[in-house]
C-alpha cells in the first residue's frame, strides 16, 4: 500500500496564562474539561519561560489571557504561550483576550505616534495566531486590524438583563457619558426599552480654553439613570458624568460597563460617588484592594465557555449572539 | 576600481487614473510639473490597460485617482497604475485616495461580513502601495488597516474658513447630523468658536419599532445652523437633519462636507430642500447632471499639492496641518 | 479531562457572485445542493456589499463567478466574497473562475506595463484565496502566477466531441487562427484525429509596414475547416481566418472555442460571416442581445461539477481530465 | 542637533559567481570598474562557502552567475552569495541571471509536476534579491513570476545584425524549428526584412501513434534559412529542423540562439550536420570540449553592461532596447 | 440542501528523493507501506524534473531526502519535489532530512559571509514545507531558523546502547573531540554512566601563531576511550584526537557519531589509524568506496518511521525520545 | 517638466527608550548629536503612549533600548517606538539592543517548549525593524534569527584591554566557567596571550544523580585567574567557579562579562566572595542597589557610536572590530 489512512479527529485545548486564571477555569469547567498543565517560570531578570506538560501536537489551541497590570508581562507571555504552540504542531492557535491591551490606541491622533492596537494584532499573528477572540472592543474597526478571523463577543446581554432586574425599567434612561459611547448607549436603550440620554464635553465658547462643560441632553429629572460604557479605567469621567445627572435632577445612577479596569483612584472615587451601584464582568481579575461595596462582577465565564465550544464545533458564533449585536 | 559612486538624486512624478483628471491636473500645476503621460486602454471586455510613456525608474510615485462611479473600475484601474509601477522599478509609490472607497465598509455589524475596507488597503499594499494618502477617512482607525506610512489630510480647514466668511459668527451653531458624527462636529466648533448642537435619531420606545425621532439637542432656534459631515451621499440623512433644525426654528442651514458623493437623489434632494448652500470639495469628481444651483464646491488640490511636495522632501505633514487634526 | 475530541467532519459550499447564476445553478444541481443563500447590496456609489445568510464556518468554499461584463465590479465582488469568508472561518477557499479576467495581459510587450494576470492572481490571494479553479487559461504559464494549488479544466473534450458529431470526421481539418494557437489546435486535431493547418498571419516583406497576409498553411480545400481558439472576444481574428480559408477553397468552417467572450461587434460578425455554426461553452454568460442563431452554447456545469467535487474528496482531478491534457 | 545629515550617495557593485568569471570580466570591463573580490571555498561534502573581501554596506549589487553545468551547484552558489550581501546590508540586489536555469518548466502539463521556474523566481526573492535581469527567457510569461521588478533583455539584435552581415539578405528565410517558437522567429523576420517559413512536428493521422512529419511550411528552396530559437540544448531538434529543409531544396542553414547550452552529443550532432554556421551568445560559456568549428559565439557583455548601467542610474532600459521588442 | 457533508479522513505517504532511497524503503518498511511512486528525470543540461504517479491531493506527505554527494542537487530536488506537493494540494508537508545540508554554516564568523542553514531552512519554507524533521542538528539553535515545528530527534540512543554492549562500561571514557561538542559528550557521559575527558586544541603561547596543541583533559590512561561528535567529515580531527588519546595512554579508542560524511579522505584515514572501530548510523548513504572494515552502520529507519507514525496520528514525539535529550 | 527633482540627502536620528537614557546620551555625544526628543506616557493600566515631537519623515532612524528590568515593559515599549517611527516614514529603522532580552531562549529542550529569542527577532521585523544591533548575543546563531542584517558587536577588545592594564600578562590565566563558554574564553585568551583553563560542572558517576563536581582544568595554581563570560546574572555560576579555582591554588580571581545584568542575590554574593573585582560595561543599567565596591563598570558607547556612524555612512563595521571576531 502507497499510503496509510486513518479517520480524523479534533481535539479541544484550552490554556491559561498567570494574569487570570479563575477565568479560565470557569470557562473550562463550562465546558467539562481541564485547563491544560502548564508549568510557567520566571528567570531572575524577569524573562517569561513557558513549558506545556502534555502533548499539544494537532490540537486546537484557545489561549486565554487577561490584559490586566502587569500588562505588559501579560501580552508578551501570552505571546510565548502562542509561539510554544506553534512549534509544538498545534493545529489552530485562538488567542482569546477578553479585554484587549492598547485597544484604546487606535489611530494616530497626530502625526508620529503608532496606532499600538494594530501592532499587538500584528504580534499575535506573528507568534501563530490563527483567530481572535475579544469582548467588547473598544472600536469595531480593531476587528480590521487582525489578518484572520475574529468572534467579537458582546457582554451586554449578561449586563442589561441584570441591570434590568435591579431598576425599575419604566423609571430608567440609558445615558452615554460622553460622545463617544453613544453606540453603546444606543444598544442598551434597545436592549431595555428605556429613553436614551448623552453628557456632552465640550469647551465653553464664551469662557476660557480648557474649560468644559458636562451638558446634560435628554430628561433625567426623577429617573434612574444607567450610565454605560465599555470600561471603567479610572472612573474620572464615569463619576463626573453621574455628577451631572444629579444636578440635572437625576434620582439614582447606575453605573455598567464591560471592563472593570479599574487603575489608581478608580474604587476610591467610585466607592465615594453617588452611584449606586457598578457593575462589570470578570473579563479583567479585580484584586481584592481595588474592590468595593458597590461593586457586582458578573461572570463572562459561560459567554466565553459558549463561543470556544462553538468555534471548536463550527456552529454559528453569530447566531448566538445577534442579539446583542 | 572595484565600484562605481554617483551622487544620489530623487524625482518626484505624479500619475492619475482616469476618474477625475482635473483634480491632478490642479495638483500638478501647484507643484509646477506635468502629469506623467500614460496611456490608458479600455479592451472590447472591459480588461484596462495602462502604459507609462516616460521612464519611471527611481522616481517618488504618486499615483492619483478618485474612487468614484464607476467605484470599481476606478479601483482596478490604480490597483493596474501600481502594478505597472513597481515592475518598472518606481522606487517609493504612494497611493492618493482623496475619497477612499469602500471606507465606510470599516467592520462587521454582524457575522459573515466582509470588512471591505481593509481589504482595499491590502489590496493596495499587494499591488505594490508603500504609502497611502487620503482625505477625511470616514474613520480614524481606517490609519491602522494599511501596513505602511498613511498621510490622513484634513479637509476642515479650507471648509470651515470659506463657511465662517459666509456667515454672522455670532449666529452659527455647528450641528452634527447624527451621533456618530460628533467628532468631526466637536472639531468645526473649536475652529469656528461655535456653539454646537447634534441630530439624535432614536426609536421612541413608546411607540412602533421603526419609527426614529430626529431629535435636536442644544439650542438652533434663530440660529444659521452648519450642518457638518465627512461626505453627503444620497443626501437622505443631510435633508432629515435639516428639516428638524427648521422645526426647532432655525434660521438659516447650511452643508458642508468634504466629499460630494451625490448619489442618486442627492442634487434634486438638496436643490429642493430648505438649505441655503451646500459646500464641498472637489475630492471627488462631480459631473455637470449632479451639480444644483446652491453647490459650492472648493478646491483640495492646494492641500493635496503641499502634501505630496513635504513627503517628496521629508519634510512634516504633520505641521503643515496640525491645526485641523 | 485535559482535553475535548470530537471526529471530523467536512462540509463542501457553493458560493456564486450576480455575473452568472445560472451556471452555478447548474454545478449545484450537478452536486445535488443548493448555492449558498448570500445577500448582495450595492450602495448609491457603487461599492458593493455582501452577507452570508447560514454559517460558512469551517467549511471547504468555493466561490464561482465569471469575469464578464461588467468586468471590474465581477472581480471586485468575488474579492469582497472570498474576504467575507475568510472573516467568517471558512476552511478553505477555492475561487472559481471558468473565463479568469485579466490573463490575456500574461506578459510585458514593452516597459512599464502591468503584468495584471499576476495582479489578478495575487489579488485573490490576498483576499484569502487558497486555491484557484479555472478553464483553459490564455497560457498555461498562468498556472505558475498563484502562489497556491491550481486546478486548469480543459473544456476541450466537451467542444471535440460535440464538433466530431457535427461533421464527417473523414473531411475534417482543425485550424489554428494564428501562430500563437497551434498548441491547442494540436490537442484537437490529436483528439479528433484530423490534420492541422495554420492561419498565418504577417508582413509582407515586399511591401508596406503594416499589411498582413493572411497565409493559410495546410491542405484545406475542399475540407470542413474547425477553427479553434481559446476565446472569441470581438470575433474579427476567427472571421478574418475564415475568410483565408474560404479563398483556399475550403467547403465549410466551424468555429469552436471554450470562452464566449462575444464583445462588441462579434455577434454581429459571426452572423454575418461564411462560418457555418460557432461552438462555445457557457463559461461566461452570453446575454440575449449577443445571441445570434449560429450559435452553439454547451454546458462546462458537470465538468465544474465533477471538479469541485473530486477536490472536495481529495479525488484526482488529473486523472478525470487526462485526456485532454 | 537632534540628528545628523550627509549627501546621498550610490555605489554599484558587480559580482560573479564561479560558472562562468569570463562574461563578469568582460561586462566589468565595458564599465571600467573590477569585479568585487570574492572568496569562495568548497567544503569536502560539496557545500558551498562564500565570503566577500570588500565592504558590500549599502552598495548597488549585481550578482552575475549563469546557469550550466552543473547547474545546481551554480544556482545554490548564487543564492548564498545572495544571502551573504542582504545579511552585509546591500542596499539593493539585483540578481543576473544571462541564461535562466529551470525556465523551460514554466507550466505543468499534467498534474502532480512541480512550476519550477517559479520556483526558481521564489528562491531568488527569498534569498533577498530585489530585482531580476535576464536575457530571452523561455516564455515571456515567466517575468510574471518573480514578484518585483524584471529586467527581460534580447540578444536578437546582437544576433541578427551579425547574421544579415554573413548572408545575402534578399536569399535568406528565417525559419521557426517547431510551432513553439513562432513568436521568436516573427521577431527575426521583422528586423531582417526576410520571410518566414516554420517547421511543424505532427503526428501522422494516417500512420502509427509516435510518428512524427517534419512539415515545412513556407517557400524553402534554393534559399539561405535561418534557423532560430531562445537555445540549443541537445540539437536533436534543430539538426532535424535542418534536414527537413535540405529535403525541401534549401540552399543553406544558418542555426541562430541566444543560449548555447550544447549538452551531451550537441556538438558533434551539429558539427556532423549540414548547417554551415551555428552561432550564440555567451550567455553560458561553452568549455572547450564542446565547441566546434561552425561555433560563432558573439559576446552579450556590452549589453548587459549598457543594462546595468542604466538600472544603476534610473535610466531607462526600455528605450536601449526597443528595437528588439 | 446548501451543503454537502463528509466524514473527515487523513492519508499518510512517504516521498523520497534519489540520495538514500535504501533509507526512505526501511522507513516505509517499518511503516508498513510503499515508498510513493515517482518519476525523476534529468534533462541533458542537469535540470531536475519531478512527477508523481498516484493522486496525492489531501496527503499528510513525509518527503525524505538525505543531503549528501552531490548535495546540491540533492537539496534542489527535494526542494522541487516540495513545490510539486504544494502544487498538487498535499495537506501537509513535513521534509525529512537526516542530516541538513549547511548545518555548519550557522552563523557568520566575519563580516560579509552567509549564514547558509537560515538560507536552507527559508528555501524549504518558500517551496512549500510545513514542517522539519531532523536528526541531530549540528547545532540546537538552527530549530529556531525555521518558521514551524521542528521535530529533532536524537540518534544518541541507538549509538550509545551499541557501544556500551560493546565494551566493558567500567573502562569506558566518553570523550569530546573538541571543545565544542562538550555538549554531545556530556549526553553521552550521563547516558553510559562514565567518565568524561576532552580534546582542547588551542595555540601555544610560548611558541608560533599557528601552532596547536591537542591537550587531553581528564584521565584516559588504561582506558577505553569513546570518541563521539555529530558527524564525521574529512575526520581528520577524530584522528587526531585518536592520536593523543594513545599518547596519553588510552588503551583502546571507539568513534562513534551520528553522521558519516566520510568526505575525502575519511575513509582511508580512519582505516589507516589505531582507532578500533568507527560508530555511524546510515543517516547518510556511503557508498562502497568509502566503506572500509571498521566501519559499523547503524539504522535511524526504527526511529524515522516512529517519529513520522507519531507525527501523522498526533502523538507525542517528545514522550518518545526523551531519554536522549 | 514631467517630475520634479531633488538631491539626495541622508539624515541620522538616534532615539532612546526609558530603560537606560544615561547610554544613549553618551551615544549621542560621540555622534555629536542629541537624542531625538520623543514623549512617552503610562498609561493608568500600564500601556505605554510614545510621540516623536520633531519629524522623522526619511530619517535612518535608531532605536535604542536596554533590555533590563523590568524587561518586558522595555521591549514592548521598544516595539512600540518602531511601530511610530514605522508610521511616521522613517527610511530605515534599525533596533539597538546592547543586550537583547531572552537571547538565552535560543533553542528547545523538550518539547513544547517555545524559542523565545526567535520570536522576539521576529516582533521587532513585524513592528517594522530593518535592522538589528546587538553586543555580544548569547550565542552566535542569535543572528540567523532576525531576518535582516544584524551588526553583532564584541566588548571584547574594551574588556579585555582593561584587564590586560590591571593584572601581570605573564601570570593572568584566562577561565571559562563551564563548558559552553569556552568559545568566548577562547577569544581572549588568544588577545591577551595567555593559557587558558576550563571549570568543568559533571555528575560524578560514582555517586548519585544531582551532584556536580567543579573540575578544574588546565593549570592554575599560582596564576592570576580571569573569569570570562557573557553575562552575568545571578552570579550563581562564576562564584562557584572561583571558589573552585582557589581550591586549587589560583592566587587571585578577577570576572569580566559584557553584560551585567546582575539579579537578585548577584550583587551580594559577589562583594561576599573572593573575586577581587568584577569588570562588566554599561550594556545594561545598573541601579544603585545593585552597585558594590568590587565592581568596574566601562562604557560601551564609543563602540555603539562608531558602529552607528558606520552603518550611517555605509562604512564597515566588520573592519573596525575584526580583531575581536
Amino acid at each position: 500500500m502507497t499510503g496509510m489512512k486513518a479517520a480524523g479527529q479534533k481535539k479541544l485545548m484550552l490554556f491559561s496564562g498567570r494574569n487570570h486564571p479563575e477565568l479560565a477555569e470557569q470557562v473550562a469547567e463550562q465546558l467539562g474539561i481541564d485547563v491544560a498543565p502548564t508549568k510557567f517560570q520566571d528567570f531572575a531578570n524577569g524573562e517569561i519561560f513557558v513549558r506545556y506538560l502534555e502533548s499539544v501536537r494537532g490540537c486546537d489551541a484557545f489561549v486565554l489571557q487577561c490584559h490586566s497590570d502587569p500588562i505588559n508581562e501579560s501580552i508578551m507571555e501570552q505571546l510565548i504561550m502562542v509561539d510554544a504552540l506553534k512549534r509544538a504542531s498545534a493545529k489552530r492557535i485562538t488567542v482569546v483576550t477578553p479585554f484587549l491591551g492598547y485597544a484604546r490606541q487606535d489611530k494616530k491622533h497626530r502625526g508620529r505616534e503608532p496606532i499600538s492596537a494594530r501592532l499587538m494584532t500584528d504580534l499575535f499573528r506573528t507568534a501563530g495566531a490563527n483567530r481572535l477572540m475579544a469582548i467588547d472592543l473598544h472600536t469595531d474597526q480593531i476587528q480590521g486590524f487582525f489578518d484572520g478571523p475574529v468572534d467579537h463577543l458582546f457582554a451586554l446581554p449578561i449586563l442589561a438583563d441584570y441591570v434590568a432586574s435591579q431598576v425599575n425599567k419604566a423609571e430608567a434612561t440609558v445615558v452615554s457619558p460622553d460622545a463617544g459611547r453613544v453606540r453603546t448607549a444606543d444598544r442598551w436603550a434597545d436592549r431595555m426599552g428605556s429613553p436614551l440620554a448623552i453628557i456632552h464635553k465640550r469647551r465653553d465658547p464664551d469662557v476660557a480654553n480648557e474649560v468644559k462643560v458636562h451638558e446634560v441632553v435628554g430628561e433625567v429629572e426623577g429617573r434612574t439613570c444607567v450610565l454605560v460604557d465599555d470600561m471603567i479605567d479610572t472612573a474620572g469621567t464615569i463619576v463626573k458624568a453621574a455628577d451631572a445627572l444629579f444636578e440635572q435632577g437625576a434620582s439614582k445612577v447606575i453605573a455598567a460597563a464591560t471592563h472593570g479596569v479599574l487603575s489608581g483612584p478608580a474604587a476610591e472615587r467610585l466607592q465615594n460617588s453617588r452611584i449606586s451601584e457598578v457593575v462589570i464582568t470578570n473579563s479583567l481579575p479585580v484584586p481584592k484592594e481595588r474592590r468595593f461595596d458597590k461593586l457586582t462582577e458578573l461572570s463572562i465565564a459561560p459567554l466565553l465557555a459558549r463561543a470556544v465550544n462553538e468555534v471548536f464545533s463550527d456552529g454559528s458564533v453569530t447566531s448566538l449572539f445577534e442579539g446583542a449585536g
